[in-house]
């Protein structure tokens, strides 16, 4: 099989990994070419065996078996046009954090044979270096409007992700990214207001002394770099500020219990707030 | 030695284990007695072996060498004015999550004995069942106004916490309780409020689908039961106001830079969050 990957970071290099292993269990051939605008990365990738080859070229990837997609949203709503003249036996698939405006912007010549997908699966590290073979193991992929798929390019795209070890639902890109927002961007956006706020406040000795595994656990995502989110942040403007509006009623709601000490209340509340453990 | 605990839950079973595990391995003999208001905890911790006897009357605990105080905070108010006849010679240590108002209700006749200590460890989980006896190893211990300490009893504490492996970090109660509320307490309130939040928009199956490591992270704490954290909210009230204001604070520039796609000053804003890398 030859992958083309655009995009050398922590989820390109990672699943470039996590295939290779899979390939080599099997004793099958795999080439994989990569494309990243940063050189230091592609050096990177080249040494981690991440890619076999490095282009510049993205026509060198338009008759492969497989394209994947692995850069930030807004980069793959630029990228697409120019991989509307992919042959006709190549999957493509995108990993983007945000599905609506990607499915409206694929071009219609490689509507079939593209696989618009996001993997719930990331760390707040980034680049070919924090790539991680195991990175994908047991998570969830969300395919969306596989409707829209040639059942081909669709099996072939169920395949990969299953030989990474993922399991698979589906979903209509209006649905994912109106519950993304909630589950995965808005949580982002918090991580961030909190390490904001804890960083005014407080000193570095105090924040060692007292982060417990609750503070870490909740600022941990705090770390991730912009690039990608500011992507994510753009292109789910709308769900995103309904999401975070509806939090900051629930935070106004435990402002209030607490103000006017209704602890029945507030206990109610939290009991309520536990029922996630049901599903989680 | 002899050891009182207070409170067998996943604090106090935690402990027990962990000091177990210590004199076993030095071949020192070690006996623990247990108090527990929920009998089913009792008979576990004598099950797990967390306790060697339990017993529900208090005065049976003022002789020993140590007396822990690992029940909710509003309880360690409450126990206080039982444990001042309490020997000269027994030290006394309670790992209440806030400092302020406990120290203020310490009886002056075991001021000297009695070391206030908040332990930074924990789970989501609660009961003799969820002890475990690395929860503690290598956490940090805040010790509040030792000043107050006779020298032999703060001596005896601290060796008593570096035995479970755990760092020693000096405060004064007030600066913990600010602290605290910022980097423990607000961000518990936070995981309730997005588990709410996500509850009330969202169909289980979505949550299942989407929830990724992030997710994960930050709504771990909200399985916490609410019993501890009232306490908690209770005791350091004001403080915990002030905390969830400023992530609101912190919030509402987020979204005003999304509403406003102001997309550079949010990178800005990102990479702010970010410099909590160099300090976690």
């Amino acid at each position: 099989m030859k992958v083309g990957i655009i995009g050398l970071g922590l989820m390109g290099g990672s699943f470039a990994l996590a295939l290779k292993r899979k390939f080599k269990q099997r004793d099958e051939r795999l080439e994989i070419i990569g494309i990243d605008h940063n050189d230091q990365h592609c050096l990177e990738a080249l040494e981690l065996k991440i890619t076999d080859k490095i282009t510049d070229d993205i026509t060198d990837l338009l008759e492969l078996d497989l394209i994947v997609l692995t850069i930030p949203v807004n980069g793959i709503l630029k990228i697409l046009p120019e991989l509307k003249n992919a042959s006709d036996k190549t999957t493509i698939i995108d990993f983007g954090s945000t599905k609506e405006k990607i499915v409206q912007a694929i071009p219609q010549e490689i509507r079939k044979n593209f696989v618009a997908a996001h993997p719930m699966a990331g760390t707040e590290k980034s680049g070919p270096t924090a790539a991680d073979r195991k990175l994908y193991r047991g998570k969830v992929v969300v395919l969306c409007n596989t409707e829209d798929n040639d059942p081909k390019h669709l099996k072939f795209a169920k395949n990969v992700f299953r030989d990474i070890g993922m399991k698979i639902f589906y979903m209509n890109a209006k649905d994912h990214d109106k519950h993304a927002a909630y589950i995965s961007h808005m949580p982002h956006a918090v991580s961030y207001a909190l390490s904001n706020s804890v960083m005014k406040q407080e000193n570095p000795k105090a924040v060692l002394a007292l982060a417990g595994g609750g503070f870490k656990d909740m600022s941990r995502i705090a770390k991730s770099a912009p690039a990608m989110w500011i992507d994510i942040f753009k292109q789910n403007k709308t769900n995103l500020l309904s999401a975070t509006k509806s939090l900051k009623k629930e935070i106004e709601t435990f402002e209030n219990l607490v103000e006017n000490e209704e602890w029945e209340e507030l206990s109610k509340w939290i009991l309520k707030a536990n029922e996630l453990h049901n599903i989680l």
